[in-house]
């Protein structure tokens, strides 16, 4: 049966980077039902809201959600959206290729950002004329959940030859009560996987280690803040955010999306880079358990960047739909 | 007058890298007292005391403070110390030195970090069994204050050649109302500085920059957590912790720290890099309007890091003393 996809190509390059991407899903010969929603400020100019009643519904009876990217209201729709699907993992491959101008060649290794709690929970007030507050929400549940993932991620991985270890990063020096919660149950969890090494560290020396030592990690996890500002940096040290694909997975729903914005200053011109958006489409072929169509898919991208037939900003002379071409032309081999 | 200096070693390689420091500082010339004090774990087993109150009174009646290192008690040492002296100002230079090894050699700005709110406040509780929360605090006081002092800061910078631009960086996109008054303040604060350029970035994209883009910064304003994680970030791109100092400016108070802790593993091995420290010192020179005296170690200082005088870490030979010392003869000189 064919897999249900709801494409949600959203604002600016989000409708470049999309539709190039799934030229490349197809070429996979992978079957999919492609269901086209709406979300961002375009519709929100046009009928006042970002994240229409519609595009949730069809989100909510896909097998999964390819996302492009929202401009201006990108926190009401993918905050939201990852809310609704109650995807509480976002995982963020942190991967070296060649071809690509990283801090290291052999960076490889897999941010996991929980997804639903901390200071996303909305949970702001003015208490007083100039004095405001947000409350930073950490729970046992939503702890244990998330330590859980990481573990079988890295079980996973092992199985794939990696090292096997999970890394957790808090600050519970200062946050005692919150990071306290969060470092006790990373150990509590541990024990239940003793084939797995653990370590964890402040989420500031981490901030350098992922600079400083960055082939040393495996599966990192930490807290939806910390982990929204950690992968951006960690993007930054292996070719950018025009490269970091991400999956938002929950136990019904799973939200793929590159982890860029709508990038305005660029929009339109053709020359977004389509790679993070077509590493998301690998996440979610793996997510489908098309594991066969993601490898080929991800090694044909090997290719291109190696060969340097890219978009401007690696150095290519490509547009974004040529290169994805590039891509689709070695799936399809 | 002699300035009076309370002087905190504290933990671990506090008490290698102060002592050297102060080498450094007297071969200045300059008139200093120094009057010594305890914090952190040793302290702490020997009387139940992180910060003991005469250490308190002594830090309060010098004209500046100069630490160490804490172990585990560093949260309840600094922190506590930083609110009690009132230095709003976390002010943490980074630089790029010749014969280090950084990302770049154009690396030269200052990340200004607020230093007594934001989720520094000790605001947890747990709200039921395994539901716990942390109040983050942003106000308009706090905001105009830290936002003066980077204007201020980049007005100075100005006048000695640097862009005069101030960056902003905050999650407004999420944390709509504490980072929508951070944000809103930052504006209404720069306009009483047309002189300076202004720009914002969400923290995430910001630590993406720092890494991408480092060249193009010069005075970096963030809240308290945020700028806790970035100026590790950044501190990695300049060789590590070893070479980041800081300064803790208040209206009535001053200390100076290295960015690292006290690094228990090196400890007592007499090879931890002084670097880091003399630069504290070097900045609260400054503060001391010790213009000359602060220039000359500096300059001393670029000159053995140049020549590879260093401690292992940066792949020299000598250990804490010698290095120091190489330094201080070149001041003396
Ligand atoms: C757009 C924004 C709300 C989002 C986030 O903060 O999670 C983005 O930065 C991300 O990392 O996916
Ligand atoms: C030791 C710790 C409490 C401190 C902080 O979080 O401010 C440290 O990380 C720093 O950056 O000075």
């Amino acid at each position: 049966m064919a897999h249900k996809i709801c494409v949600i190509e959203g604002d600016g390059i989000g409708k470049e980077v999309v539709p190039a991407s799934i030229n490349v899903l197809e070429a996979t010969g992978v079957d999919f039902e492609f269901i086209y929603a709406e979300a961002g400020d375009e519709v929100f100019e046009k009928t006042g809201k970002a994240l229409p009643e519609e595009t949730v519904e069809k989100a909510l009876e896909s097998d999964a959600v390819f996302f492009g990217a929202a401009g201006e209201t990108a926190a009401d729709v993918i905050v939201k959206l990852r809310q609704i699907l109650k995807t509480y993992a976002n995982v963020r491959p942190v991967k070296a290729y060649k071809g690509i101008n990283c801090l290291r060649d052999d960076i490889d290794y897999v941010i996991v950002r929980e997804n639903t709690e901390g200071l996303y929970k909305g949970l702001e007030a003015e208490i007083d004329e100039g004095i405001t507050t947000a409350t930073r929400v950490i729970t046992r549940k939503a702890c244990e959940r998330i330590f859980k993932f990481a573990f079988e991620l890295a079980r996973d991985r092992k199985k794939q030859g990696k090292e096997g270890k999970v890394t957790c990063a808090h600050k519970a020096n200062v946050l005692k009560v919150t990071d306290g919660l969060f470092k006790k149950v990373f150990y509590e969890v541990a024990e239940e996987y003793d084939d797995i090494k653990v370590e964890d560290y402040y989420i500031d020396a981490m901030n350098m280690y992922i600079i400083t030592k960055p082939q040393v990690f495996d599966v990192v996890v930490t807290s939806n803040l910390f982990g929204d500002i950690l992968s951006d940096g960690a993007a930054g040290t292996v070719g950018g955010l025009g490269l970091a694909p991400s999956a938002n997975i929950g136990d019904e729903h799973g939200l793929f999306e590159p982890v860029h914005g709508s990038a305005p200053d660029i929009a339109g011109k053709g020359i977004a880079n389509p790679t993070a958006t077509i590493l998301s489409g690998v996440l979610m072929l793996r997510y489908l358990k098309e594991f066969e169509a993601a490898d080929k898919i991800e090694k044909a991208l090997e290719e291109v960047l190696a060969a340097g037939l890219t978009t401007p900003d690696l150095g290519g002379k490509l547009n974004t739909f040529q290169m994805a071409e590039e891509v689709a032309k070695r799936v399809e081999k």
